[in-house]
């Protein structure tokens, strides 16, 4: 198979796509996601079975069993696929809106107006649904969408894109607005993120090591987020039940996710308090602790944590411990081990809350809330297409506004320069 | 010299004065900026005194005229710079700005806030008020600067940084705010554009092989714009005065410069009635003219025009010259050849405008206006770091709002994920 000119040909149908959608009226968009919706839950059986083949090759390939269960759809997953697109089609259209418009002396009035970025590349494993989100997403934004899917969900993959590009047919759409990468194979990707002239951004969705091969190998630029070391700071002003709460939240509800708490930061009044009761139940949940030498006084079967501690991602039910004398000192911790992804405060107090938001400069900051809090959905984006923890372009979960940019119009009558 | 040790030197203190000057109030920065105005003027005759060595060595190199003249400073012209400095001061901070907020059904309150970008690296040549403007441009948005200016303008550069890191200690900003790289040797440029720990945007400003060899070598990212082929488009309901004037200022009023038109696109119907005299009046300015066929029945001296015209960049008396059949037309041309810096249209129907504002997507889009117009200063920035033709990050003309970035903030009750 000659794979450079199977990739030409997909990055040139993709620009001649994207060029096309970028002018398609709101309604038009709407209409055709609210029609995937549909078309979606009325295929659910072909869906499933092509769910069904990709599940028993993962079987026979023996992959792991949180593998198996990301991959695997069901009726209320096709469901929840659909409403998603729902809920996208019902946001507001971002192309056009003109964000801001002042008047210079000149007499000229300036504003600036969003449009699309052009063609986005999504590099994604497993879960299949991300599929539907990212050509919803792309759609919406005006982009073409080049999804290239991991190879255990193929066929899932496959019978969900064909829903779209049939659908978008019939709507008035390019169907190259969405296209599936019709091969798995690695040499795909290298080609594809050399593909500058025709790809504008690339968002690799996944573990450490496919972000990293992404960004070292492309030409295009990147939007990633390595890993989530996530903290909870719990103050001297707290509410203790709602930072236990928030902690136990944060930690706890789902540990295999880059938003779950990876750190608690304990001001140093709340060591023998607060603390010891709190340690107790973790440790009840099945939480392993790794502490620094004033945690370990509060806790007889903690690990003391090595440097190595602060800066792990666990991903699963471990939680690194710190007593800090004050904020200051917590805040520090932050910046030097931090992963720039999310972290919060719990305090009652205001100034104190204030200082952290101002201060910590992580792409979420929250104040008495859940870090697991910390994506699209969650804050309003309608859904997200990635996560950022650089800051250029965009800085933290991404939805439809990170897949456009903004030109400047100008209005004049005659407007000269001297 | 062991240049590696130096670069390093220059980015870690980078790095530690960024996380200073982006926590300052805005009092401290905008008096500041203030204060080096005064002193950028009360200091003029020593500043006019190392420019007298930049441009003797100059001089003897041999440079070309107008280089000597971007390099030549006078007492106007830093007057020039102290004023441009005050005008930054005045505009609001852009630091600590919430651009929106809002409730979720969570009771969750999100919103997003502006912080810097940490440290930037700007790469220049000849003009040393660029070493005034950017310093000042950094400063108000809370990050740090790394200066490289041009081996031809160092001593001039030199003075101007020397007062700007004098006065800053004295401010209670840290002097390594700005930091002008002490050497100008090729090879540290290289060395500084692989700190991408350290140094979070780089801006080259200059010719399009410094530019080319910036984006080439950097791992860090690179605000850039190549080149600006500017078209106007007289359309057939154009005012006839307007649309001349219009493509007389874009072309003449200052050749050398990327935001000049080199492309005039005209209307079939104006043909043999407008574009005659206009041909004729810029013949008559030094204009050379290079048309297509019905361009050259009107114009007996000018020449073919060729694909490589439509293309080119000629900071010169140079115009390209095409007559279209229609706006579409022009607008193809223009996605065809143009190289998304700025077009305008000349015309006096709305429906017209809308659409030529809507579907032409290059970073700035006018009507009724100069090319020329397109700058930081007179869009309404205060000055310009940069200009971008690439639509990561920002788009146009770039001042202190592309020189940062946006965090989420979220504020809670308590409130966590089910």
């Amino acid at each position: 198979m000659n794979f450079r000119a199977l990739v030409e040909d997909i990055a040139g149908r993709a620009r001649l796509a994207g060029n096309r959608v970028a002018e398609l009226p709101s309604d038009v968009k709407d209409g055709a996601l609210q029609r995937v919706a549909s078309r979606l839950e009325a295929s659910c059986d072909a869906i499933l079975e092509a769910n069904a083949r990709d599940l028993e090759a993962g079987r026979a390939a023996g992959i792991a069993p949180p593998l198996l269960d990301r991959l695997t759809l069901t009726p209320a997953r096709i469901g929840a696929m659909a409403q998603g697109l729902r809920d996208i089609a019902a946001l507001p259209d971002p192309i056009g809106e003109i964000t801001r418009m002042w008047m210079r002396p000149s007499g000229l009035q300036v504003g600036r107006m969003r449009i699309p970025l052009g063609v986005i590349l999504v590099i994604y494993e497993s879960r299949p649904n991300v599929t539907a989100d990212v050509a919803g997403l792309c759609l919406k934004s005006g982009n073409a969408a080049v999804l290239r899917g991991g190879s255990e969900a193929f066929h899932s993959n496959s019978a969900i894109a064909e829903i779209f590009r049939g659908t978008a047919r019939e709507s008035g759409i390019p169907e190259d607005a969405v296209q599936l990468v019709p091969h798995t194979d690695r040499e795909i990707v290298d080609l594809l993120l050399e593909r500058e002239d025709e790809i504008d951004l690339v968002i690799p969705r996944g573990g450490e090591g496919l972000i990293r091969r992404v960004a070292e190998n492309s030409r295009i630029p990147v939007i990633k987020h390595y890993k989530g070391v996530c903290h909870v700071y719990v103050d001297r002003h707290a509410d203790p039940k709602m930072a236990r709460d928030i902690t136990i939240n944060s930690k706890c509800q789902r540990v295999s996710v880059c938003n779950s708490a990876e750190t608690l930061l304990v001001h140093e009044t709340l060591a023998q308090s607060w603390l010891p009761p709190l340690l107790a139940e973790l440790r009840g949940l099945g939480v392993e602790i790794r502490g620094c030498p004033l945690t370990l006084e509060q806790c007889e079967d903690g690990l003391a944590a090595t440097e190595h501690d602060w800066r792990e991602e666990y991903l699963d039910k471990v939680l690194a411990v710190r007593v800090v004398d004050s904020m200051d000192q917590g805040i520090d911790h932050i910046r030097r081990y931090g992963s720039n992804h999310t972290e919060t405060i719990v305090t009652q107090d205001l100034r104190t809350a204030r200082e952290f938001v101002r201060r910590v400069n992580s792409s979420c900051v929250f104040v008495n809330a859940s870090t697991r809090l910390s994506d699209g959905f969650q804050l309003g984006l309608g859904a997200e297409v990635g996560i950022s923890t650089t800051k250029m372009h965009w800085y933290g979960p991404m939805g439809i506004e990170g897949l456009t940019t903004q030109k400047f119009i100008a209005f004049g009558d005659g407007t000269l320069i001297e």
